[in-house]
């Protein structure tokens, strides 16, 4: 069976891209520790056009200002090759606030391993997205 | 019902997450460019104890030399939370050789969108993976 031939890639615009991401609750976060790349699943959850994290503090260094940070989060299939990815690039600061704490923390059920101890927002400043669907 | 309460996380050692990367067909490559955390979605091929990849010209820079590269590849699942997560660390090098070339292309079907122009070898120093099962 030729999958290839029957798969299509269609660019997802930037409101179906965070509708998308909204609909999971796990992603990849991405980042630069002492020059190198790294890259950790974490929980997520998109409030409004930002979101919130878990940053685990052995893994994710809680940025003491503002940190470039990259996500990732997709419903690509390894059996059926298809699903979409969004990709986002973005400012990262630690939440401090004791309000927005509580409801973040009411609100995000984390089950990836991994410190709960601080909670992180991402403001995104480029959000893209494809999606790989079956061509009829 | 309590998925939470029914997962345990397992730490995987170097074979098995080695032989696990093996048995999927794509990743997320994740590197730095112009000090910029960057993450592109790539199909792979383990090899040895190598992993070879498509770099794409547009998206990731094909290195002149040895470049830092991260990469992680999962089977863990929206829907039931549970899967497996490897994160290697590593140095990506462009591959010249033609018979290398020729044999990589036979074995590697790129579904995944991006150029097929290039491709990289990364050679891990450090793969870590862990596992979430269902605890019984």
């Amino acid at each position: 069976m030729d999958v290839q031939g029957r798969r299509e890639i269609r660019e997802l615009s930037y409101p179906d891209s965070l509708r998308l991401l909204a609909t999971v609750r796990f992603g990849r976060v991405v980042f630069t520790r002492h020059t190198r790349p790294m890259i950790r699943p974490v929980n997520h959850l998109v409030d409004g056009d930002q979101l919130i994290i878990y940053a685990n503090l052995n893994l994710v260094p809680v940025p003491t200002g503002r940190q470039v940070v990259a996500y990732e989060a997709d419903t690509i299939s390894h059996a059926t090759q298809l699903g979409w990815c969004v990709i986002l690039t973005g400012t990262a600061e630690p939440i401090d606030e004791p309000l927005e704490l509580r409801r973040y923390e009411q609100l995000i059920d984390p089950w990836l391993p991994g410190s709960r101890s601080r909670l992180v927002r991402i403001e995104p400043d480029l959000i893209t997205g494809i999606e790989l669907v079956q061509r009829w």
